[in-house]
């Protein structure tokens, strides 16, 4: 048993090597928010901070629609990407059904993707937003009530 | 001592599954925020992008008073339960006295229970919020320490 | 293979005992922009939310330039440091380089101090920032992009 658990964190094991993958390409997507971000900004020419100015034309402003825009994407993509990448690694430990497993991790990564392109790359009416955000949370939920069961 | 560092990320390990159990509940909790945000909109019909209006009564605002106070709830959590993850797991792997390493997951999983209570579900006056924050970032800070003791 | 796996998360893997040093430094250093929020509040006697109020003289205020500045601060940390956890893990996984791989944690955790420092201890003119800012997402996106390739 205790062996098992051990062999669970391993290239070997299909399900951890999935978790893997789509956790390093969440975490490209949450990064590339620095780039959608610094885009609006120069376009704008607003910055967060005074000595960000370096000319005339560029200002300091918190409430630019576009610009706010992407900032509460990427708030978003903290309160769920960093949960799973947890949550994923203990999924993982639980032995699940690689099937399942496999098809949950992909998942959460492509509904992140879809989720931050409707919001702040190119704007979709509802419920776009709405429904890659919750293809992405309920699979999350669901692993984490797993690693609960796993527990006792 | 390579065999008994593998042996700590184990269910056989107590500190580790309570270590697991109180990081899947405070993901649950994290989560949870969804729906005090989502309750809070709905009542006062004031949402966070021009997409999500879907009647004349609706309306985007970023200064509600009990929409705010949840987000900043949800925030601090972000600010404390995501680092205590990591840090959780780390502290297992420097096998720690069961005892105490036990004590202190059930401490900062309590804790931070509480204070999603009372600052976002029924405000409590000062210093509810405060001790239930101090009394999850103290364990979470001793934890860092012995992890860097370890280190060494 | 997969025992090699599993002696990667072991403190007899210097990379991995590095990787945990770093990381554990960055999680104190999250927790410090707790006490710069907290002394920025004090002095200006500027709070989050009402029930903080104990006196006349205090206020609750969100805009107050130098408390805004710590603010922004501490989540830029969350956007960097958190990933740059679990992408540290990972990397350590795929069983890089050593000489590597402890410079490049050296680099993400000094980088990240200077950050805190220049953006909201003294305040430095850019590039500063930028520079401490991109000296350790650049680390991190190499580690991200040699996770992807271990999956393969």
């Amino acid at each position: 048993m205790t062996t098992k658990a051990f062999t669970l964190i391993s290239p070997q094991n299909p399900v951890f090597i999935t978790y893997l993958f789509w956790s390093a390409i969440l975490v490209l997507k949450l990064f590339a928010m620095v780039i959608l971000t610094g885009n609006q900004r120069w376009r704008k020419m607003t910055f967060i901070s005074p000595e960000d100015l370096f000319s005339k034309k560029s200002k300091v402003k918190y409430d630019d629609d576009d610009i706010e825009r992407v900032r509460r994407a990427h708030r978003n993509d903290l309160e769920n990407i960093l949960p799973f990448l947890t949550i994923g690694f203990f999924y993982c430990l639980t032995d699940p059904e690689p099937w399942l497993a496999i098809n949950l991790f992909r998942l959460v990564g492509i509904s992140r993707i879809i989720h931050t392109f409707v919001y702040a790359v190119i704007v979709i009416p509802q419920p776009a937003r709405f429904l890659s955000f919750i293809l992405a949370l309920l699979p999350t939920l669901y692993m984490t009530l797993q690693v609960i069961k796993f527990c006792f």
